[in-house]
């Protein structure tokens, strides 16, 4: 690891690709000098439309930015062949089925691209500036719609034969659990996802379970978002607190393996469900310590640090080559 | 790795500690040039009667080899700190907490000694010399009284922050599962470990269940033997064929979650279990392709090539500083 090239100033175009929306940016170490958001919806159809849509908003912006064919690093929820850079599927955008994007953005920008797995980017961020620095290993892990992971092993990101690993939200937690879209079944995911604990949530309140959720929906379970959740335990439900805490274990679970596996020093723990904050981690970070061997249950399980700009944050580490 | 150390003849001792067995035996390269064998039993009252006897045994062992302070290597079924040596936790052995094995040996035997995981040493053995040659990334499991893993990634055996690492015995598969040793719940070793298999044969057998294990066991179901189990195998019981594909499809689903995880090239497979062969890989096999991350079941599952031999070629090994 060149620490120079970690405090370098170098300016570098990140883009962090998300099922909602695709946020780009100009980053310079940890900074994010310019951000932009563009919804994913319009351009989604297909992966062709959406590689040129892209194409245009980064020669846009590094037009804005006075960046001359500067270094782009790409972050997307799917997985990723390394070091082709080659999208093999991803779970929330259609077609992505061997999708050589680093080829592809190259040809059409002209730069240098480099394009890794979302969470594998987030991991890289709070590992150089967040709260992983300084750890030696470390296992990023995002919850969210999807449940992703990125391992830091020996002081670099782990990437495997060809960059498809760490997939936390696929380790398998229930033997004759539903069927998941990446071939398994029972898969963390399946059971932690925002979409998952949504509609098991709905369906308890149409069931009539005694919650404030009922009135803070309105009475219409539709309207549940996982912000409400949040909201209910703070006023002291103690349904919500469950939900969020039946996450926890179940997460805190699948992690007592990782750490039987692989002794990291940290987990930092991000996305959308993570924002539940301590209803979330506290119950992970109990399950991980009833659970793991006794000798490595001094794992530190934190937030992570970086919130949203994570992702960006991480695509400029990829841009320039950190991690590589 | 120093390719030129590896075909060293230079002889070295290793030391394979077991529940029922210790083997020692002169070792050059993948060859054992002397081999003898003690039995734990009459040793295993404390680490320190063990050590003082093991000690003694090595150095008569150099001095019949005329071997002058040779480098010794020594592999033990337990958590081992890297790289002091020190012995953690010990499951069929008493009072091994914090056993400062290697310090000890070096002062009795005035020579260097390196001391891991059993397992590790196996997954080293098979790695530089067995069915895991040429592999960048390796995992090595064995099954038998217990479930014990081994992990080369990027070359190299990973020994984590502390050396207790691949503990793939202990990666939870059933929430609410019996309590383990390790101090988790549900782990992969109570449910596929020798003792727990034939408990639960013989409970089976109790209850008058068909199998041709009744006569083979003459109607005691406590004389059972995992090898009763394969020869029942042989004749075709369908109900011992079972034992051993549930166990397998146990193994191949925990294996899943790892491959999702490291994406490892090979999975290597050894102990005494897994001398029922095809009855057990099989099954293995085939639930791994069926619920391992698509584009990652290409993984090859062999069995181990070295035999019993592992140990004691793996400790030979260390002894060699070979993986450290």
């Amino acid at each position: 690891m060149n620490f120079n090239r970690l405090t370098s100033t170098r300016r570098v175009i990140g883009v962090d690709i998300g099922g909602t929306q695709i946020k780009l940016g100009v980053v310079q170490g940890s900074r994010i000098l310019i951000r932009q958001v563009l919804p994913t919806r319009p351009v989604a159809a297909s992966p062709d439309r959406l590689q040129k849509h892209l194409a245009a908003a980064v020669l846009k912006l590094a037009r804005d930015a006075r960046l001359h064919r500067p270094a782009v690093g790409v972050g997307i929820p799917g997985l990723v062949r390394s070091p082709e850079g080659i999208v093999t599927g991803c779970a929330n955008l259609k077609g992505w089925n061997r999708i050589p994007l680093k080829k592809n953005l190259e040809r059409l920008l002209r730069s240098r691209v480099e394009v890794d797995n979302d969470v594998h980017a987030m991991t890289l961020a709070e590992w150089i500036y967040g709260a992983g620095q300084g750890a030696d290993s470390l296992i990023g892990l995002t919850l969210g719609t999807g449940v992703g992971g990125g391992i830091v092993l020996g002081g670099q990101l782990y990437r495997g034969r060809r960059g498809s690993v760490a997939e936390i939200g696929h380790l398998p937690i229930v033997w004759d659990g539903p069927a998941c879209p990446c071939g398994g079944r029972g898969c963390l995911e399946r059971f932690v996802g925002n979409q998952e604990i949504l509609r098991a949530v709905r369906s308890d309140l149409r069931r009539g379970v005694r919650t404030k959720l009922r009135a803070l929906t309105e009475g219409r379970p539709s309207r549940l978002t996982p912000e409400m959740i949040d909201a209910a335990c703070r006023l002291g439900d103690p349904y919500a607190r469950q939900v969020w805490a039946g996450a926890g274990e179940r997460v805190g679970w699948a992690l007592a393996g990782v750490v039987n596996l692989l002794d990291p020093e940290r987990i930092v723990v991000g996305g959308g469900i993570a924002k539940a904050g301590r209803w979330i981690l506290e119950p992970m970070r109990r399950t991980v310590r009833q659970r793991a061997i006794r000798s490595l249950r001094d794992v530190k399980i934190l937030p992570a640090k970086l919130g949203e700009s994570a992702g960006l944050i991480g695509a400029g580490l990829l841009a320039r080559g950190v991690g590589a």
